[in-house]
């Protein structure tokens, strides 16, 4: 059985001896099926955190819990809208339940620390509340040295050179890069068969007003589903994407467990 | 008896009437208890949202329903952390709850279009929730007319003349506007009595790493609360922000509803 | 910045510096938006416990809290019912989770002693179990010298004197004091811009079988909301009822946060 | 097999047969396990509302659910208080979804006449929440012509003169007759063998401020447990008051039914 | 007053004796309101392990709660499923918040050991989740040595020599034992007028796919409502079922609370 | 871009096309993470009827979401218990709320057709709980014509020949196969590299008494977590399971739809 940093790949014991060491940081992936354009597969946002989440897991010695497969419903200014066939989102209230659930049972395991890395923009706020109920709850059982570190790994990506590299006719924003060039080059880097890059749909980036309607307004996302063109999009920027994410985020880890709580 | 934006200052039989003209607009601002600093007042986020909702609601004959005091948890980044004294939070399926059943009793009045004016970057994805399931409990009541704007008023200061005016030292970001020049400004233009400029703390805008940590890391907060200084805020400023506000949501809302659903 | 008994014109610092002197009230009102007859605005329910609050407040030292906004539902015997338009009712389980949010945190401030001052009538038994649920939670985390005082403003009008000045005509009963003489005095004392003698209808009290139904039958309710004439009402009641209440309450919390926990 | 009026005893051939004619009357009993002083035994509101209807039912030819044996929390002016041992009590929100799935399940099955015969004043609006939920889901499934009807057994004693049998005194409240004369009467004249009069505790009767405060301060409450002497109950007065709450609710029932809904 | 093992029939401090002894055991029906063919009543899930408990409470001088009158929602393959009118159920929250109730209400009173006595199959696991909210709370409260043992009755009828007294012709699994052969006895040795013999249908026993449909395809359950025919049913082999289940569970009951926990 | 039975694998313009025939299944695999003795990974629940679907959807022409990584809370007699370090369980509300969240996410992309295809004991409840919440809210909706099958894949082993192949020395039941003969066989036929035979513990099969405690007693469970020994284990028995397993789930699928509803 080989060594395996996915928690699933481990016996219990495999498991248990690695969180009796104390310091054992756990990676929970946090995704979401959702449409991602012509050219993309839907699991983009498990697949991407799961792959950072190896990544880090390898350098820092961390273990990568099962990702979450289903997150909150896509918002048309960061994902298009909740409108699409495919995208299949859950209510802010389970998706809460669940990272709740899942610090609980980690905590009874004696684990201590753990990233909850996310995949989809818009599962942010309900992760945050699954983790202060759960913090909560440890509180009231007598655990108080339970730390979490949330975090999008795209925001790892601030150095201007290496944006310049990765937009040299410039950077238009996070919101807008649903299925364009970052999440389309990383894709292309991991997992090119799941992408199609004959199928992207060039069109101008997405513009919206500042305000938000509901039901939504199917017509104002554009009609492949990606909010920017995912044209400029290669396999040496995903290349280049992971590696900055990796180092960032590995670094950050160890920093936010090396502070005392 | 005065004729009020109001809804709380309205007779029943005044209310209903409004609503039986099928057009009418309610305006709904979403607030928060929540320390603004040393020298302002915690309720900034209930009290600026409301006076923009009256402007707006005079302005294109919308009503103002009595806005909600308290939102969800505040975040370090955005607005200090909930670990603060005074500010007084709510769960996630609190705020969304009390969302959730305002829409199902304004369906019932048989209004049909509701604007909710956010003042408290947390509460965002809350509101939405509360909303979509709103809208899905009215589908099965089958009402499908109703349309929910949803917006935060400081999203409308867009032109980038007016943030000169507002930054001519360069604007920093929304983010971190807690509690700085821009509330303040606001705050000065209408509630002057409720802030001290004399007990601004003049502090170099907050950074922080691109991942957050629970519990919160008190000290990674500015001691004295706000994420930026306040020291630049005016009354001319604040007056500004109203007008652009006021003009830009006022439009805003008016096309939001001339759109067929 | 004037020195407020309102908790949200405060600043965090002042605040807090409030909480830490260990013995400092919260008083917090509890309202509805609900229907008040033909004469009266349909805040009445925040309006009045709030003002009573802020007596009470400035007697006694203590602070208010921002006021809840909204109710639970309307019921036809207490308060004419939840059809009318404009009434706008929260479920039971919302009103309950945001009583105990308000508690969990005023625990984190330090505080230990507060009071819901119920403006409506059918808040009563979802503002018990807000409590019970917080307090239960506070026995979790090892808090267990908080304590809450319940109370309704119109139970502090006792004194047989007081009611025969009040109704010389004779007392009818709590329950059907909805928009009647009670609620229309205070308004007419406190808020008579707000008040249209002339729309008052004078009608017999309302009488209803000793059951309740469900879907409501509206035609059991005067047509014009009230449960009861406020024809008899006059500010000089309404200056009476206001001096009883505060005082009576200043007393009652006094007492209540005297005898040892 | 006896015809019996209790859907428990019923086959589920007869008692679909007995929905099938359409105005079928339903009635569950609604009670509590509580604390009722020395004297008497804990199921006393599970007992009295179960008997009341079976005569109500035998008078009307109703049906009568299996009663729900455990209620909302006991509060110190009505019951006591919820620190007694053996006092048995659910959250609200147990309690309402309850009565919510009852409903759901009673409209199912094709009933649409429910009356709520509640035997523990505390659980009322509890009842009156899950009647709201369970009829809006009724609504979302096309179902409106379901009427339920909600009553406390002891609001049918008004006629002055039975008042006057009963408590040749004065008559104090129904708030502190929780195991006083009213209760133990109905209980000596129905299982009397439940009943040891030699134990009542002749106290005075129970006085409370206009407040309530939580945790409960126990010497508040008489230590026996009842809020008002037993000592004037009698097998006499508890047929009269049967007698008369038979009469009155069947009346009653056949009224509430007989309106259009 | 007679010393009965029924809580309900105990005065409060009767009770509170009980539980002051320490080792008390309370046992608790969890029954539900479900059909059982046409020749017997819809109770015989709450019947059945009331008269279980009653007679393993007077053997091991226990105590008995007032059982739970509905249950969890019938499954075709082991009740016949939850189209058939009479048949009553609750949501799967409702009946674990109710167990979750009963529990922490136990608690508080001083009871440390409670055994669940299951008589409808499909209440298990929202049995089971119950108890592990109520025990994880109870955790919460420094409570670590209250003890739940959770049984159905049925499961203690394993001796071959039983089985063949009861099933000369071949036991064919507890699954379809609903309104059955076991049943039905132990109905005919207790509640023999809620059963009708002449009524029983014969008809083979029912078989089902390795899989369920829903909704429910009402065809695939016998017409009858029985998934087995209760023609072989007898008093004698009631009285049986009951000793040895009563022997069993007392027993078992007794080596339950008997291990250190 | 591979053409794949895997939604996830799907742009949403593929699977809207597959969604727009009409008759398209949905497999939805159920997991759970937990222990699996010493000589299995943790994630056996989840591998195993994603592998199943997968042969079943490429033999049906259906698709396979996103599996549910995890699952229902461990119970001693079917998995060992949830005390084990590794096993992480969510509380049955949340897993009922994922199955209720994707029913309602497919039904608005137009499938009609769900098989839930559990790997996980513990988990049934809770997934015909989440069926029946959301073929509610489907009706409520409008929609009557969606069809859910649910099956733990195990149940298509009934033919005796197969199991006598599997068992040469006698079946024992499905209750103490976990991480036994079955499990195993399928690992090794499927995922050799994720079994460690030499890592077998031998031991009797798990004896339970007809009850559970909880807490649970850990001793009553073989300390290496599996509740029957996987010594007789095989990678040719887990190619006979697998080929028995999808073939008898293929046919039950085509059967179960084919039925009009």
């Amino acid at each position: 059985m080989s060594k395996s940093v996915f928690v699933g790949e481990l016996t219990w014991k495999e498991y248990a001896a690695r969180v009796a060491q104390g310091d054992c940081v756990m990676l929970l992936p946090v995704g979401a099926l959702e449409q991602h354009g012509h050219h993309m597969c839907m699991n983009v946002d498990v697949l991407l955190p799961t792959a950072v989440c190896k990544q880090v897991a390898e350098r820092i010695d961390a273990l990568v819990l099962p990702g979450l497969q289903y997150g909150y419903k896509s918002q048309q200014k960061s994902g298009g809208g909740n409108h699409f066939p495919g995208t299949t989102s859950l209510d802010g209230a389970t998706l809460t339940g669940t990272v709740q659930d899942i610090i609980r049972e980690l905590a009874r395991h004696g684990a201590r620390r753990l990233v909850l890395m996310n995949g989809h923009y818009e599962n942010s706020m309900f992760i945050v509340e699954g983790i202060d109920l759960a913090l909560r709850e440890l509180r009231y059982a007598g655990i108080t040295d339970f730390r979490v570190v949330v975090l999008s790994y795209w925001d790892f990506i601030r150095d201007p050179a290496v944006i310049e590299a990765l937009y040299p006719e410039g950077f238009l924003g996070w919101d807008i890069e649903h299925g364009g060039v970052f999440e389309t080059s990383l894709m292309l880097a991991l997992y090119p068969h799941l992408v199609d890059m004959d199928k992207v749909v060039d069109h101008p980036p997405a513009t919206f007003p500042p305000y938000d309607v509901f039901p939504v307004i199917p017509e104002r996302t554009p009609a492949c589903g990606t909010l920017s063109s995912a044209r400029g999009a290669s396999r040496e920027k995903g290349e280049l994407i992971l590696r900055v994410c990796t180092e960032g985020i590995a670094a950050a880890v160890q920093e936010a467990f090396a502070t005392p709580s």
